[in-house]
């Protein structure tokens, strides 16, 4: 992506740092103030994406040409721009990880002009996957064994935000995506069904179901809501044989519309009478984690859901309050005090102690020059510019995503907000060096 | 963007169509199913996108290849992907046209497979720029007279959403944006202030202010809250005489934590006391439309607002019930009949009927055969894939959509839900259309 995919000011700020030649080493941090008031935890992404943005970074000719034509950025400014490229320090913690407010996320050490100017994109990457990873666990957390497909692709921000989504939610524990150009940027399993229109333009719709059956043979997921949903099954109760003497084995049928929960146990309860025990019942519609949650307590046999909207656009908390902060300069600890907006000052790391089975009991925000057991949550990324570790694979951050979630405390799984919040420790030594910083002039 | 952005449905159902020759002509239509709770109107946007969309639609070879990896695609079905084009015809509204539930905003018409095809992607981009402009379009009826910039990329739902939002915003009123390549690429005015970190990185706010001011001496915009507004503001007081020794004159100081109608009273008459009447008040952080309602009934003299997530994101609505509907094919009239979920059948118009002083009295949908007054909505925007009139400049639509928000009845103004919602009639021969489609069976 584009270099001048950022924020005007900074442009601004680099032709006065430029100016003042100030160029020492800045750290910068990004980080969530607070959890959204629906919201237990959350879960890191886009550190990939965020990565790749580091090591390519770099202007075009035509975006130098833009810079130039606006009349106000000095010469010093363009010749600085010509050649910029990142060259710092990152420390991340892992995609998959389970975080809470306060703790770091991402460090940035470079000379501060860099550091400035990355802010605007990192938020962007990595707020957008934080947000999505972070809704598709707790949509995961209330589906256990069910299938879970991303559908959102229509309603996702735009393009990247389809694409973002559909990898975060994977790597949170989702089987799959229907959006097609996901699969093959990174190689995550496509699901797809049929739509209402392909039911409608056939003369009816047992025609329909035979026609996609034979020109899509392999798993075949029937749509059965678009006239009558009972009507439809046993249209499909009654193909399946024939279908079966072809080879085709259809998958599972799609409940779209109406009372879920009662469409699929009648659903069940047709194509078992009709021996179609393996015939799996498949759901979308509006779906997100409350109503996972009140079908399956509700008895619903359904086998998958299809999750769009509500995964999408993280429907109940569609940003998180994230921030990227500056925490020192030249060696000198920053505090900012702006009013419910302070920040804790200093390079910091994140200390996280589990008990023998691996559950969170608590973390400790310190300054990274403290030692400390426990462990610590910051790795290593970017050392002057270049990756330190080849990047885990998806089914790898899958993977740990997946334990992850399996050592959240009981309180911090359930839907409602827990009675106690997780909330990670500020050291002594912090909260010291915050006094002594908030004692200075400015 | 690439073809393959798409739902993997839609290359099932291409499949099967091409397989049982169905390429007959196809009507879908796009429309918004029901407002959000909060919202009285939405305000269309994304055709540009759209068009552009269709009029270069075609697959790479890579896409190719990975369409004939997966196994599952038919040798026809690939052969027709590689001579892939969009040959139909779409009437749309044009873009900053306030419009309503069940009105459709864009029709497509081409051969089923290509009418099909397009559902997923269209709606990306026409869902993300309508559900912004609308809300854009709201925040500015709270803002009247006062400068209202973007300020929303870094939590943006990734790349094209920022920029998609940026443009969408400076349609539906707002002056511009800090997203800079939504200046490059859109030609949106861009305006930026500085960040905290520029104040944390010098030795004082004092300092930080003239370097700034000294970097950058168009117009500055001085950010104030870092530790401590009206002492910031003081010190704003203190240099400007200096400052104005050198030509430079502060535009404005900037508002972003605490209580902003009490910093922007207690910083006004500092200013004031100093001479400076003419230094604005730009206020941000977490700015939406109802704060911008409180702050100004209070009296808060704020000359601007920057609005950042709750634009990016439409925060209160981050979604809206948007759909692509087939309407018929092969000349015939279709209904989707699933519950909660039926469509009024056919091809249709909307005709607008408005009062002497131009505001909307009511709208009513109707199959396009049949003959009304009124003013049509919908648009010829493509004729066999090609533009039948040059797009007009964001300059037009931006001074279109300011008549149409002009021109809406005082209720549906209001923050409030109206108490008697804006809904288009449906016409008596489209009712009764449905009403002969229901008694067919399928």
């Amino acid at each position: 992506m584009t270099a001048l995919l950022t924020d005007l000011y900074q442009l601004s700020m680099l032709q006065a740092y430029l100016a003042e030649r100030m160029e020492e080493n800045a750290v910068f941090e990004l980080f969530v103030r607070k959890l959204p008031p629906t919201r237990n935890f959350l879960v890191a992404a886009g550190l990939e994406q965020a990565l790749a943005y580091l090591e390519s970074l770099s202007f075009t000719e035509d975006e130098i040409r833009w810079v130039e034509q606006q009349g106000s950025f000095s010469a010093q400014l363009v010749r600085y721009l010509r050649e910029f490229r990142f060259t710092g320090d990152v420390d991340a913690v892992p995609e998959g990880t389970v975080f809470f407010p306060d703790e770091p996320i991402l460090r940035v050490s470079a000379p501060l002009p860099q550091a400035q100017f990355v802010e605007s994109r990192l938020l962007n990457i990595v707020h957008l996957q934080t947000l999505i990873a972070s809704k598709a666990a707790r949509i995961a957390l209330r589906a256990p064994g069910r299938q879970l497909v991303d559908f959102g692709m229509r309603r996702a921000h735009g393009a990247e935000a389809a694409l973002f989504a559909a990898r975060a939610a994977y790597v949170a524990g989702f089987e799959g995506t229907a959006t097609t150009l996901a699969g093959m940027r990174y190689d995550i399993p496509v699901y797809g069904t049929m739509a209402h229109s392909f039911v409608q333009v056939h003369a009816s719709e047992q025609q329909a179901f035979e026609a996609f059956c034979r020109a899509r043979p392999r798993n075949p997921v029937l749509l059965v809501d678009t006239y009558d949903t009972e009507a439809a099954v046993e249209k499909v109760a009654a193909l399946a044989p024939m279908l079966a003497r072809e080879g085709i084995r259809i998958s599972a049928v799609r409940l779209d519309s109406g009372d879920l929960a009662a469409h699929a146990k009648a659903t069940r309860s047709i194509l078992d009478r009709a021996g179609l025990h393996d015939v799996g019942i498949f759901a979308s519609g509006n779906i997100d984690e409350h109503r996972i949650d009140a079908l399956l307590a509700a008895g619903a046999p359904i086998d998958g859901f299809g999750v769009g909207t509500a995964l999408d656009t993280s429907s109940d908390a569609p940003a998180l309050d994230m921030v990227y902060k500056l925490q020192s300069y030249a060696g000198q600890p920053r505090r900012k005090r702006s009013e419910g907006k302070a920040t804790w000052p200093g390079p910091k790391q994140v200390y996280r102690h589990r008990d023998g089975e691996g559950h969170l009991v608590h973390d400790v925000v310190r300054l990274d020059t403290e030692r400390s057991d426990g462990e610590p949550l910051l790795r290593p990324c970017l050392r002057a510019g270049r990756r330190v570790l080849p990047q885990p694979s998806l089914g790898q951050l899958r993977s740990h995503c997946a334990a992850e979630l399996a050592a959240l405390p009981e309180p911090l799984r359930a839907l409602a907000p827990a009675e106690t919040p997780y909330r990670a420790a500020i050291s002594e030594e912090l909260r010291a060096l915050a006094h002594r910083l908030d004692a200075l002039e400015h």
